[in-house]
């Protein structure tokens, strides 16, 4: 049988094409008849059943049972191969680490989490990472072999390359190819990104976002960050240093977080995690130096959020990161400061994703480079899985 | 002779592509023969001259004369019939209104400007535009039926239908339903944007910007705004305000102009249009007084520069607007404050469009519009030249 890559020249692409337009219709789809996948692909019968018939041939795609019932003979239906390989995505984060493995259409199997602090020292954070993945691994009974990808996503500004140029939170994190160190741990292919754009990918992918095209996401936590979604895809920037208003001094990012941390309602042995847990609760009971404290939170997140949305004019903004449960309180806030500055109101909303965001968006990013490595780079790059 | 919309399925499809990679190879460009053409398109010999056959008799590309010398027949070479039809640009600024037109490649035929004001009324207004165009069509030999498209740059927000939503500098213009008033006065479409939003076009298109996806244009003159360039195209944002940043408070940027209009250094006859010029060059001179006044005004300009900057990171900012002649001046002080508080400095680079920019970017907009008209929406939209 003749693979793709043998076939030349304008045909060869335009049936290149029609296998990707194949594999987008059955990729996280439930299982679908020749009719159903014509109809979606706009393809015709006779080279929808070509274009399967290759892809089954190929190990991408495969027949299921009929289902049940009905007259007659049933339909055959063909289903995209998730489980062919799997990837992981990890969240190296200050005071945690998470890894979460997923199948090729970012179904998570299972996740783990590792407990670390600011002045872990990197090798022993590095392990940790290793130890959340292998967690996963085989709580999903899958070996290291099963693995096809690695997406990390880090605290700081992160170069394209995936070293880290600057890191706020993490001791000795600066200066870091973890790229390069991972890749020593892990025998497949490894990419890092900045923690808030996976974040904000995964909110796209599954999370708040979903079908919007021009969004800015806020990490609102113990740090406070951004992340921008651009045309429908997460924007790095020239430098990979977008959504990085916070660092400017005039927005008081850096310190906004310590008048929820630092509030008199905070009982003293209480650890600085959960500190603001306690200021947004005595928030919601009136308490007014709690109130004073997650109104002056608010006046900073919202300073440098009003300079992202007058600048690009969004459709949403989504309130991430560990203070997004306190939603309910700083969403009422955070819209009448913005009200007062922004020429055009986006829509607010709260993160659906909890703290595995970062997590599931490096899940996200893990799959898209697998994506671009089988399916991406013109004629011949489908290849069969391994 | 079949025409490209009688040929049906994929194989039209894929003549209609090989037939947009011949006109792109075409356009703007000198004369091609078909080898040239073939190499530029990828497409073979064969392919190639049966598209430029079907684009002759379709009349949007002629053979040319072979050129003078050398031994043995010269080779047919053809070219795009760029004089098919005309485009105008407008700039409906507060003081002056400027057009501009050209043939489908871009090229500026003839340009006109006219004095208005603040206080012009809106009838007033429009009616000085029709005549500027008019003055550009009379002065290159052209009529209203030659004009195919007009777009139209002003002030202000203005949305994706073409009305003006908020304009700070024009009396009554905010309200204005400006393609519907300009559709009453020309004969063929007419397309309304933000003019700082053009300005950035024109820059990408021929200015400091050719070849950069992502860049902030700032439009330094007697209004302070800005426009984004992000992966190589205009960005308005979801309701058409993006690049605004300049309207939060904590930017200054409605009075920065304030510190060169009234700087000691201007003598009091100078009307306000000339008054920055005398500080620049009080400025250059060394005079204290207008140091600092310039100084004040790029203290402002870079805040709200660097909030773009930080939030983007984008690869270059324009200097554009009036002020952009005083680039020498301006430059290094914007880079100073810039370098204080970006994490990546982007490259910045002075206009080389000057006052035209608006107009040019119109022009620039009005080709596009025509583009995707007869090139843009799949098989069988390529139609004859009128």
């Amino acid at each position: 049988m003749s693979t793709l890559a043998s076939l030349g020249g304008d045909l060869s692409r335009l049936r290149h094409l029609n296998s990707l337009a194949v594999i987008r219709a059955l990729r996280g789809a439930e299982p679908l008849t020749l009719t159903a996948v014509a109809e979606q692909t706009g393809l015709s019968r006779p080279s929808t059943k070509d274009v399967v018939d290759q892809l089954v041939a190929l190990g991408w795609v495969v027949e299921v049972p009929p289902s049940a019932g009905g007259l007659g003979r049933p339909a055959r239906r063909y289903r995209f191969r998730a489980d062919g390989g799997h990837v992981a995505g990890v969240d190296i984060g200050v005071h945690t680490v998470r890894a979460a493995v997923a199948d090729l259409d970012g179904n998570v199997l299972a996740e783990t989490r590792q407990t670390v602090s600011r002045d872990t020292p990197v090798d022993d954070r590095l392990a940790a990472t290793f130890r959340a993945v292998a967690g996963c691994l085989a709580a999903a009974g899958l070996g290291q072999d099963d693995l096809w990808s690695v997406s990390a996503g880090t605290t700081g500004v992160v170069d394209r390359e995936g070293r880290v140029q600057i890191s706020a939170g993490i001791r000795d994190w600066a200066g870091v190819d973890l790229t390069a160190r991972l890749g020593e741990l892990f025998s497949c292919t490894v990419h890092v990104e900045n923690d808030a754009r996976l974040a904000a990918l995964a909110e796209r992918e599954r999370g708040a976002a979903q079908g919007v095209n021009d969004a800015v996401f806020l990490h609102a936590g113990r740090r406070t960050g951004a992340a921008l979604i651009i045309g429908g895809a997460v924007h790095r920037g020239f430098g990979g240093a977008a959504g990085e208003v916070g660092l400017l001094p005039v927005t008081h990012w850096a310190t906004a977080a310590d008048y929820l941390h630092d509030c008199p309602v905070v009982p003293a042995d209480v650890p600085k995690g959960d500190a603001a847990r306690h200021t947004f609760d005595a928030a919601r009971e009136g308490h007014p130096v709690a109130v004073a404290a997650v109104e002056r939170y608010a006046d900073d997140l919202a300073l440098g959020t009003s300079a992202m949305v007058m600048t690009l004019d969004p459709e949403l903004v989504v309130l991430g990161g560990g203070f997004s449960r306190a939603a309910d309180v700083l969403l009422p806030l955070l819209r009448t400061r913005l009200e007062e500055v922004c020429l055009r109101m986006p829509e607010l909303r709260g993160s659906a994703l909890g703290e595995e965001c970062v997590a599931l968006g490096a899940v996200g990013r893990a799959v898209a480079h697998l994506d671009q490595e089988f399916f991406g780079t013109g004629p011949g790059s489908i290849a069969p899985p391994r």
